[in-house]
């Protein structure tokens, strides 16, 4: 029987956390309600130590935490789903439309490199993360083929990358996440 | 409401189209039904010209066609939708593991940015594609931030990558895109 269906979600806890979140201005404070996110996804042991989330100004929109482990989804990063379903949100497949609010990314780690060719694709165009590539290396997690060049062929199309905003609390993520045996895959 | 769930899927024409294939030994039976598929996707006026199926030797395991436009997704590439719906039939996020069989991906087209790091993170250990990033280009649709070094990345993991099978035919998937007005996204 050839597959033809999936169903991703987010886990039931998620939806009630994201309510308690005041509105958050600027990169840091939008930052620490993501990794505040990121923190919780690891103390559940939900999966790989990442969470993102999509914002137009003060209000989140979408949020993603990684699933790859639980859904058994190599794809499932948490860029991957806080843009799929900030584009459901919006009935969209362009978060960059004219029609719609200004969205940023905020993403509790640099993207790797499908997640970078996902937010070319999504519109998206501006993108904020916390810890470095280094350090999600240092923790087992491969970012795959970034170069300095992917960096400036997305500025080239007028995306905005800012990196490391509360790094030093965005790698406490990955301690926290060594400290409680979290798998590497 | 935070969306937190959503649900993927192939057209209803897609299974039964697929379970009419016969075995297909080799790379070019193989690639051979995939352009079968993106025709046909095009035919339909599906979406963007593009097909993508994971093998087990000669036995096809999951497909994917481009979901973008229909499904208002745009990480909904060929290539991603294949690799999920063969990961969701194994059960697995590594089509690489040992107990599955080889697993390859044949792809209408040579896999853009996201999609190269999708094949990394699945564990596919083999990619076979038809048509060149520069026919894709002409066509309208950017491959993304891919170069020599990306390539080079994948294959230093122990992944091999064929490309330019059947180039001719595949090549012809975009020309009967532009012939109906497909849309350039």
């Amino acid at each position: 029987m050839l597959p033809t269906r999936l169903t991703l979600s987010l886990p039931d806890w998620v939806a009630p956390h994201v309510s308690a979140w005041p509105e958050a201005a600027g990169d840091e404070a939008r930052m620490r309600l993501v990794l505040g996110l990121a923190k919780e996804h690891v103390e559940r042991d939900g999966g790989g130590p990442f969470a993102a989330a999509v914002f137009a100004g003060e209000r989140v929109i979408a949020v993603g935490v990684n699933r790859v482990l639980p859904e058994q989804n190599s794809l499932l990063h948490a860029e991957v789903l806080a843009i799929m379903l900030a584009e459901k949100h919006f009935a969209s497949h362009n978060l960059g439309a004219a029609l719609l609010p200004r969205l940023e990314l905020v993403s509790s780690c640099e993207p790797c490199a499908m997640c970078l060719g996902a937010i070319l694709w999504s519109g998206l165009k501006r993108v904020v993360s916390g810890a470095s590539r280094e350090v999600a290396e240092q923790a087992g997690f491969d970012e795959g083929p970034v170069f300095p060049a992917s960096h400036r062929y997305l500025e080239a199309r007028g995306i905005e990358l800012v990196h490391g905003v509360l790094r030093e609390e965005a790698r406490e993520v990955f301690d926290l996440y060594r400290l409680r045996d979290g798998r590497v895959y």
